[in-house]
């Protein structure tokens, strides 16, 4: 892996939005990007694009072509799905070409539109993540992530509560970004009077259904890095694991985050202490509890007492804060964004950009991005330059 | 790009297999590939995917977990999208894989499963690789390589009878691949007689829907190298154009094949008369036309007159044969499986073992693989290694 750097990102808000298509959502996000970057399309030697469900929502397959017909460019293309971790993955196979390709420049693009179908409609549409047993047998995401949940909070004696706190926190962190889907704060008792989806989950345990796209330029141009604000991928790396839970021997642990961070860390030759910001994949609450576990920041079955004790909470004064864009669960979580919009907080976060909600002196951050129950994770982490 | 082999390479028949189910297909491939190559799942560094439609066709996304799941690994498993070029993109990411991480085997999978719907159904799936006002304006493949088609016999005086003689030479070399689907010769005569589809393309200019999987094992270990037969990848480039139609100032060529093809040459350092075998995307008749040309083996205009002379038949004595396997026309096109079955063919070719299709002296090969109406091209060089 060469020097590779992160020099710019743009997201469209996200949320329900209505009046704009996918590929608005794109065209939006990109402009945004070149704008800002001062850079043009033609400049940009390859383009990797992250969607999960444009073939199943709108019979939109071949999306390369798509994007490249929108960007107005014959460069290399290249859509890439792994579920919820499609955005995340484009990514770490953007830092793969310039790896390849030295002297290079590669935009990473992440979209979903997922409102212009019915609930029942965008539910099937998600259960295409998990397998064709689980499928069968009636699971849908919130069903097993319960299952997860209540493994968890039986083998470390937590309750309802201590999830609870997970949500309270990233939608506290959700109004300091302006790009959120939620920019208002819940109460701990908000979330647990909201109604079960698959107990012990409740809506406000559940990341949202969004709109949305996000888009960061990397490079290993020197050159370019120099011109602008940059963040130096440190690592990223990708691991998985059976895609059914039935043949996973732990519940309360997802071991592709656990291979792919340890992964990371030695690339990056950093440890957990390095870290000053996270933003990792709570796509219900209980995934957050599991992240910090199995990310290695703290020990197994210590993550329900440490959120619960604010500890990660942007006003808490370090060392670490988690999901300073709101996470999954505020932010929103238009899928195939949301590894870009990770990445892309980091970004903000490490180059002084991050606004009203900046972390002070944060030199390491490190992103988290899951696909269904945990069978494609992947870890990115990336540094001040 | 470092020094990077093929090293081995497997195939389901490719047909109407009623009795497998797409990951059927994916366990008989890859365990047929690891018994041939005497490697364990455990030595695969990485897994590349290509498939098209299982989103659609199965609501079966996330595949990257369900391929670990049935490997048995931990490893990056990578799902590529790029339309019936999902194959070859899959192929040219993992070559990618390579040149970034010295070292390392990467498995490289294609498969498809296209029969377990309606005709109607598999027809509109498809349509997925045309760009969305397109397919509102009800087109479908054979309608937009038709126009294609219109437009190149207008421009060079031909006549249905020039495209019919690449169906005919596909299927004859098909009577020699046993794991063609269509294992039987068709006559000038049948083709032009057989219904039309959309004027001037006709049932037997068209490639059909199949099933199947195929998959090849690429490193850049010389110690793996040397152990048996392998052939070398030269080269292997993307280019994209717009997904509609509209866009583009010409409908006579395939910008995206010309630039992939140029690209790859240069890459190779070979020149067309290098090449002994090639694989070309013959979706529809008119596509192994334009490739001739496109991929610079003829001039603009020529390909009518040469294939209808027979030169590329196995039993002409070359300089060059085209699609020894049978094409997508006579092999089949499981649409995911296509770009790895090409390369497949390749490396049978340049290792000897292409039996009753075997090529004399082949010493280069190339394989081009088409998503859409061309909105993505994938070219791909290997040598005798």
């Amino acid at each position: 892996m060469n020097n590779q750097y992160v020099i710019g990102y743009a997201t469209t808000k996200f949320g329900e939005l209505w009046d704009l298509s996918l590929y608005d959502l794109v065209q939006q996000v990109t402009g945004a990007l070149l704008e800002k970057t001062k850079l043009e399309a033609g400049m940009i030697d390859a383009v990797f694009y992250g969607n999960m469900l444009g073939g199943i929502v709108e019979n939109n397959l071949h999306s390369g072509a798509k994007l490249a017909e929108l960007l107005g460019t014959h460069a290399p293309v290249y859509r890439i799905e792994a579920a919820c971790a499609s955005g995340g993955m484009a990514f770490h196979l953007a830092s793969m070409y310039l790896t390849a390709h030295p002297e290079s420049t590669v935009m990473v693009v992440g979209a979903e539109k997922m409102t212009d179908v019915s609930p029942a409609e965008i539910t099937k549409a998600l259960q295409s993540a998990a397998s064709g047993e689980e499928q069968l047998a009636g699971l849908t995401f919130p069903g097993l992530y319960g299952m997860l949940a209540r493994v968890y909070m039986d083998a470390y004696n937590y309750t309802e509560e201590h999830l609870a706190y997970a949500p309270v926190k990233n939608h506290f962190h959700a109004t300091r970004n302006p790009s959120a889907q939620f920019q208002r704060e819940v109460s701990l008792e908000q979330v647990l009077k909201s109604p079960y989806i698959a107990s012990p989950l409740k809506v406000l345990d559940s990341s949202p259904i969004s709109d949305g796209a996000a888009a960061v330029l990397i490079t290993n141009r020197e050159s370019l890095k120099n011109k602008g604000k940059a963040a130096k991928i440190s690592a990223t790396e990708v691991a998985t694991d059976s895609i059914s839970i039935k043949h996973r021997s732990r519940l309360d642990t997802l071991e592709a985050t656990v291979i792919a961070a340890k992964k990371a860390f030695k690339k990056a030759r950093l440890t957990t202490t390095d870290i000053a910001v996270a933003e990792v994949h709570d796509c219900f609450s209980i995934a957050e509890l599991l992240a910090m576990e199995d990310l290695g920041f703290w020990e197994k079955g210590e993550a329900g007492a440490r959120i619960a004790a604010g500890e990660t909470r942007i006003d808490h004064g370090g060392p670490l804060v988690v999901n300073t864009s709101g996470g999954l669960k505020a932010s929103g979580h238009p899928v195939g964004a949301t590894g870009i919009k990770q990445i892309g907080e980091l970004y903000l976060q490490l180059t002084g950009q991050g606004g009203a909600r900046q972390v002070a002196n944060a030199a390491h951050g490190l992103a988290h991005n899951v696909g269904g129950s945990g069978g494609t994770a992947v870890v990115t982490i990336l540094s001040q330059s």
